[in-house]
């Protein structure tokens, strides 16, 4: 996502107590102030659909990832303090292993990554299998994983990764605004969606056999 | 597939030694004289597809299975009595089982197979559980089913049928034609795709623990 970069991001992040900064002890139980179960988006964007999920869910937590600081600013503006169920992190999808050494994740939630459509870019995407490996071992046993992208290639790909490492596909679906599935758009699936484009939605599950 | 009466059907149905008939006593290593691997088509239209991968692979027998008898006497035509690694059950697919109480099949062909795009008709479609029930049934452990369409609902339908029913999938493609997979095409694929259209593929095979 190219976005231009913003003069007040850098205030916004600084006066945010939803950053999770660098001293961050990774106890979530603290951070929340409860052990109710945590969602987590992989590459936030402008953060509408994390903001409005934990909303919409206040009795779950939401944490956001998202590398691109002027882009996660967005988010943080949108949720203005006032979400007790949402913190963001500011940091590459790598990563991620780091901030869950003991909690786990009850869902993790993949929407419209970069496709990285050039073939010797193929382990960029975030459903790649060295990824797919990290989840693994942030979620929790059974935990789903939400996939929505608008990208056919992307999706193919998506799906065939999670297959060949014994994920178990649901609800796959082709076109997920015509489904009766639970939808919270992105601000990328509002423009896409608009524009008469389908959506491509999949959930994967980690099979007993593929468990730690 | 709507096809005109064809007057010589009949005497092509009973001149042909590539028949299986009432009296068949379900002895397939006697019928084609050897104990080579065995794949299936079901629903083998005008016989293009069967023909051709008999001719190709004469180290496997191959079995077409389809009701309608004047379809399935254009197959028998273009045989032409010639193939000894070729059959022909002029059968229900429902029905399939009773010609396979011993012997074992190593793969099944689903191609091109009746979308009934009615919502009400879903337990018609040819991957629908009750379906792959049957395959289970008469399929070798570890076996694939080989299953192409040109209709992208029946394709959904399709993934989320062997998914649920714990079938692990392989291959997944929305474009056969643009990948290196070993492809023979059948009549209607070569229509279609002539036309510009997409073949969507994947294979299926059985999980461990979903075996009998």
């Amino acid at each position: 996502m190219r976005i231009r970069k913003k003069k007040w991001a850098e205030n916004e992040i600084a006066n945010s107590n939803l950053i999770i900064n660098e001293n961050f002890n990774n106890d979530w139980k603290n951070y929340f102030g409860n052990e109710n179960k945590i969602c987590l988006e992989l590459g936030c964007g402008k953060g509408k659909f994390i903001n409005e999920m934990a909303q919409k869910f206040p009795g779950k937590n939401f944490i956001a990832v998202e590398k691109y600081f002027h882009i996660i600013a967005m988010g943080v503006r949108r949720a203005n303090n006032s979400l007790k169920n949402l913190a963001f992190i500011i940091d590459d999808i790598s990563h991620i292993e780091k901030y869950f050494p003991k909690t786990k994740v009850s869902c993790i939630y993949i929407n419209f990554c970069d496709p990285w459509h050039k073939k010797r870019h193929y382990k960029r995407r975030l459903t790649y299998k060295d990824f797919l490996d990290v989840y693994k071992k942030i979620l929790m046993p059974g935990a789903p994983i939400y996939f929505k992208t608008d990208n056919l290639p992307l999706f193919e790909f998506t799906l065939n990764q999670f297959s060949d490492n014994n994920w178990k596909l649901k609800n796959i679906t082709f076109d997920l605004h015509k489904t009766n599935l639970d939808n919270v758009t992105t601000e990328y699936e509002e423009k896409f969606s608009n524009a008469g484009m389908p959506i491509y939605y999949c959930q994967a599950i980690l099979s007993n056999d593929n468990l730690n």
